[in-house]
């Protein structure tokens, strides 16, 4: 019996229905199909409704951070080809779209599936596809939509990819990927030539661009430094885009630039294309890193929260809320961040709970009350939720799939 | 378009199909097809056709796990209900049953759900059911499996719990969930003798048990010593068994323990029933607390692993994996373990990927190799994979559907 089926033949009791209803009159399995299908009755759900913990964006802030992302690059003259990795989500993928980004950055061939399948275009797979099973998929995708661009950083992984086209009477657009000290990457220079060259002399690839992602850069607390940072590690990306280019040949763009260097490597010229992800969402982490005008990162707002509940208060300065490990990010040094009350910590209490203090005081909650947190991270946060909600103030107005959660292959 | 219509309709180019089939002559699709639907002609697979990162189960060693813990709690009488928020799988939480537990714990009612769905009987839900919609979900998933039983640690929501279940003119059982230093639950003593003289006092809940879980034991690393912190965490608990009896309440059963302490907690007088998680799949995290005969924990195998590929090798010293954040679990301080490799180290790079290094020295695979490696923590790596596939040896036996994954609500 799958889920649907199981509510539907769960409709038994109208009586302990009706028990249950908010203030609203909805049931559960009245809000659950109108989540599933996202028929909301434009604002009829408020956050109150959402079972906890729940992946929650704020329209507004995200809005907000769109338009600031794809005005820079227009202003800059660059493409923006934001990074899937982090949403993971088509809508969004569409929305940045129509907003002026030339397509997405996928991370893995799986990934790239699941955003074309649901009308993304423009896609450039962001990790080398490697091995024939991925290589199969990955003509299988360029067949329908060819304007998919693959990372390559070998020469086997070329010949292979140049054979598996061939066979199939089609051309595969490749981007070669530079070791730019992070990541994954071909050394630039004289072996990243060696790979443009050999891409040139085979019939069924063909060069689209330069990939260097810096990731080491992105972090670097304060401008000035990230800015040091930064350039030191796309200069080489930079030099060898020229060197492939005297060599008479074309390479259409270089691909670089994240939330925190996006402003940094759009000033470098030979850089055409940024793939920023976070800047969309936003994080406890990137809120940290500083900005051109001083220490608080305001170039982009925060969209992005988890909404937990209080499930337990074993006493009066402790409470347990029932998101843990599975509920946010851990890979960070950070804990979640409940910025609505000034003075409470979070604390991790395992896979599904976190312990809420107030530094020795009593907590100003109570089992049932909800309270949002800012994550750590939001990548890996996303990639933990089937569903994020996108709310207007406190009414739900949308409830997008994130349908290539999961999709790491 | 969803995704098997969408490899349905891919089916157009069969030269393309063929360049890419492996050395059985299978391509993609075909085994796609097989894994989705579990048709595995027995042994037609290996681990070489799974698509990385892959979660993996060595059968051999999970069946011996599993005869392990049930033959202990057998011959030391005690139940046996292990926690599902370990493996999230219906069909482990079956094959455990099978093998003589009582039934599946289960973290929240959106995983007791999961599993009810799918044929598994005597669920425990190990967190208070909070909130009107949740309670609504409870009543309906009673209703249709009167065994289940609800963690409780609160006045009010056990009169809520009370309420919605009259309504629905059922009877809820419910456990006292006892706060021993982690997690959730109501202090022990004369705080829990009141929640069960309440229980007692309301017509539609019936008191079925207490919970005792010590979070904060289970990883001591040493045996003496986390026996000793286990007996200290757990000794409140058997008192308060043993003070509300002592008021002619019946208990009927008081759950505790955890991979670490379930040959510490059943040797306590009282403590009736084990919930332990990670023995049937082990971790880093828990190879590391040591046995009662010295300090390597040899009680149960690593059952567990996560299979990847070398997709880039910027130089010789380096080589980068096809698994980062979310593919393994970030919430300990140890990295994932190649334990094929002596010497190899794996060292985060991000969301999606690894590097490994040899200490300086040329690390020992090229492009394409496929290293497993041993996951520091099992339950919050389980919760990023949508199947695990379970090998004989080295080929597909079975592939089991983590139905329950991301259901943390």
């Amino acid at each position: 019996m799958n889920r649907r089926t199981f509510l539907a033949t769960a409709a038994g009791t109208p009586a302990m229905l009706r028990a249950a209803t908010g203030k609203h009159g909805y049931t559960w399995m009245e809000i659950e199909k109108m989540l599933e299908h996202g028929d909301l009755k434009r604002g009829a759900l408020t956050r109150d409704d959402l079972p906890t913990p729940a992946l929650m964006l704020d329209l507004d802030a995200f809005e907000s951070n769109v338009s600031t992302m794809t005005r820079y690059a227009k202003e800059h003259n660059r493409a923006l080809r934001p990074h899937g990795k982090t949403h993971k989500c088509p809508e969004i993928a569409k929305a940045l779209i129509r907003a002026g980004a030339t397509g997405a950055c996928a991370a893995k061939i799986s990934e790239a599936e699941v955003f074309a399948q649901n009308g993304v275009n423009g896609i450039l797979v962001t990790t080398a596809v490697v091995g024939k099973h991925k290589i199969e998929r990955a003509v299988r995708l360029a067949s329908q939509h060819p304007d998919t661009i693959f990372s390559v950083d070998n020469a086997q992984n070329v010949r292979d990819l140049n054979d598996a086209a061939a066979a199939a009477k089609i051309h595969l657009n490749v981007a070669v990927d530079l070791w730019v000290g992070r990541r994954t990457g071909i050394k630039p220079g004289e072996p990243a030539l060696g790979l443009a060259q050999l891409i040139e002399s085979l019939p069924n690839v063909k060069l689209a661009g330069l990939q260097a992602y810096a990731g080491h850069a992105s972090h670097v607390i304060g401008f000035q430094e990230r800015k040091k940072v930064s350039r030191e590690a796309m200069a080489p990306a930079v030099e060898t885009r020229l060197l492939i280019e005297s060599k008479g040949i074309a390479v259409p763009f270089l691909t670089g630039g994240s939330t925190g260097t996006y402003n940094i490597d759009s000033e470098i010229d030979g850089i055409s294309e940024l793939q920023p992800g976070s800047f969309m969402f936003m994080d406890v982490d990137y809120g940290r890193i500083g900005g051109q005008d001083g220490t608080v990162y305001r170039d982009f707002r925060n969209a992005l929260s988890v909404l937990t509940t209080v499930v337990s208060k074993p006493a009066d300065e402790v409470a347990v809320v029932d998101g843990g490990f599975k509920a946010f990010s851990t890979d960070k040094p950070f804990t979640p961040e409940a910025r609505s009350i000034p003075g409470l910590t979070y604390n991790w209490a395992g896979d599904e709970h976190g312990i809420i203090k107030m530094g020795g005081a009593s907590v100003p909650v109570n089992v049932g009350d909800r309270i949002a947190f800012v994550i750590p991270h939001c990548d890996p946060s996303v990639n933990l939720y089937d569903r994020i909600y996108c709310l207007r103030g406190d009414h739900v107005e949308a409830v997008w799939k994130i349908a290539a959660r999961g999709m790491s292959q």
